[in-house]
């Protein structure tokens, strides 16, 4: 199935605190500006990316109601489920289903809105995620089980807190040049040593913040991409698989069984070595889960990741330039939209409209979107045109 | 895509009110009844359909959590939703992911749990799969939108409420024949007219409980049916049509857009008409909708819908049988499991495995799930294996 299918339009709204929006006129935002991209053709099918609208926002159905909203009664509507990896589990269904003939475009649409209720309910929300019989009655929180995999990292691999967090300084630089960021603006390690403890020893700006947002992409059949789009953009691989439900249950807890399974099948399938790829949206939750993620990819040796970053290897310019647009930490993180933001990013970067972040000559992207702390991973592997034409 | 797919394993917990079980055990139950049911093969993906879990039972993320709980870390694990649709719409996405190419079996599950909070928190979450600026925040009710529907049923068509509940008691009927079944006793008209009143003219024996379960299925390439199973069914046909968001948008309230677009798309695809069709499984929230139904699928004219009932033509040897094993009144109605019971019962009806219950000579069967009122309808068309053979 590898190269069927191409993006041709793309779309997002600001992440920040939408207080005047709905999360279903985020989601006609995003998914206005998607098709408005391709020139607004009919689509066959639309497939939404959400955590929990019912619990937040005290609206379920979103899929159905969205299509009615973008006048599209008659057409599927889905929507799908898995925490922050909603969104890029949307995009690997759309993807199923032009694999699996679709009539017409597919659009694929991630939105989330976390500012309805108070930050405490998001907190306790999130961990509905993760496998209540082991984590939810003990109280522990993401952030917490983040502040565990950070020290554990720096005890068993010799790093300190200031070299991790190197990975939110290059969110930052990068979100400084993206107006759609929630917090478009750079920051220093003194920063996020200067900000509030989060969860020992996890700072405020060493955390992806809460915001809302929506982002969409408009899906074809490759052989009719150069109807809609100019510059298409190649969808080479899409892949989800899970992992251990229940972080405490892995081998390793310094380790992300679904990210290393899930990226091996897409370049598989892509057809390509991870050495193929430009640049890498990834999900960094905290600095160290960003980290893990570079040492999963294969980009470091286990415990190295955090060498990479700290030698400025991920900085734009660099050999593995990661989140070029500011990643959880720098674009925001509104969970079931994250893996559309990336794949939005990923395809400005395959036009060459990323501007004062462009990746000179980027050709193959990867995204990688996961719920919690990797119970499921969705990579993606994205490509220029004209890399297999 | 017609005929590439077949049921290879079926299964489900009784439908009921299940203290002792969490939403989680309850899909297992299920799933390992429909493995067990092919041999138990590994599988390459699941899907899980469910419409409220984070809200009614504290958990979310039930995909990732099933196939840990079963074992199947690496495969890929997707949740579906789309309220009381959710079921069916997880059996579509399953379906798609075949004829998409998966590499192995893929086990499709449905499954809610009602229980575990109140009648009134139910009602509540219920609603939020219509559109809330709508509905929500005028306090009206599914049931109260069936006794909108129920009345003005009655006066532009002339049946009486004895008439229409009719349909409530051949679902009871079927029931008692059904050992999973919530309510496996026969009423008659009397009974409902005696049942306390739900909202005028609606009463309680005309309306679907409130209760806990869980089915599924496995599916195969229908190539390799044979190896799984002596009797495999064809899934001729998988469809998911979004109707109306709002039911007060409608042009006409007395008509399913959703339903009649799913049901005719579905049966040209499988290549057949109504008539070929030997049973029906309906979603009869009320009577009243069960009719409806009725009449969307051609069965009978318009408004004629309730002469069919009258005049005994849905009964198991009659026509037309529908719901078999007791239809949502009957068999009972937990949400996201619906649409998968549906599934497993028309595989007893193709297998010659119904029992008492048996329609003779049953080889085509049709499914209809809908969320709601029909914001989205997912038909089924079901097989004997020797159809196509």
């Amino acid at each position: 199935m590898s190269g069927l299918a191409a993006i041709v339009g793309a779309g997002c709204t600001k992440v920040g605190e939408h207080w005047e929006l709905s999360v279903l006129e985020l989601a006609v935002e995003a998914s206005l500006k998607a098709l408005d991209d391709a020139g607004s053709p009919p689509v066959s099918a639309i497939y939404v990316g959400n955590a929990a609208s019912e619990v937040l926002n005290e609206q379920g159905n979103l899929a159905v109601l969205l299509a009615d909203e973008l006048g599209l009664r008659g057409i599927k509507a889905v929507e799908v489920r898995a925490g922050d990896a909603s969104g890029a589990l949307a995009l690997h269904q759309a993807y199923l289903e032009m694999a699996a003939g679709a009539p017409g475009p597919v659009l694929a649409v991630g939105v989330e809105k976390l500012t309805d209720v108070m930050i405490q309910e998001v907190e306790r929300v999130q961990m509905l995620f993760e496998d209540a019989r082991a984590t939810f009655h003990s109280g522990i929180t993401i952030p917490g089980l983040c502040a565990l995999l950070t020290r554990l990292y720096m005890q068993q691999y010799g790093a300190s807190y200031e070299d991790l967090v190197l990975l939110a300084v290059n969110d930052h630089r990068n979100a400084a040049n993206n107006k759609y960021a929630q917090y478009p603006f750079p920051i220093t390690v003194e920063t996020v040593l200067n900000s509030p403890l989060v969860a020992d020893p996890v700072r405020l700006f060493d955390t992806a913040g809460v915001g809302d947002g929506a982002a969409a992409v408009l899906i074809v059949k490759a052989e009719e991409a150069r109807r809609f789009s100019d510059a298409p953009v190649r969808l080479l691989a899409s892949e989800a698989v899970a992992g251990e439900a229940s972080f405490s249950s892995r081998e390793d807890l310094l380790s992300m069984n679904s990210l290393r399974k899930a990226a091996a099948r897409a370049l598989k399938r892509a057809g390509m070595d991870i050495k193929d790829v430009d640049f890498f949206e990834l999900h960094n939750t905290t600095s160290v889960v960003g980290i893990l993620a570079l040492e999963e990819l294969g980009l470091a040796e286990r415990g190295e990741g955090w060498r990479l970053v700290k030698e400025g290897q991920i900085a734009i310019g660099a050999d593995w330039p990661v989140n070029t647009m500011g990643g959880l930490k720098g674009r925001g993180h509104p969970w079931g939209a994250t893996g559309l933001y990336q794949a939005v990013e990923a395809v400005w970067q395959l036009r060459g409209e990323a501007g004062k972040n462009q990746v000179e000559g980027a050709e193959v992207g990867l995204t990688h979107n996961m719920c919690g702390l990797g119970s499921l991973s969705c990579v993606h592997i994205l490509a220029r045109w004209e890399v297999r034409a």
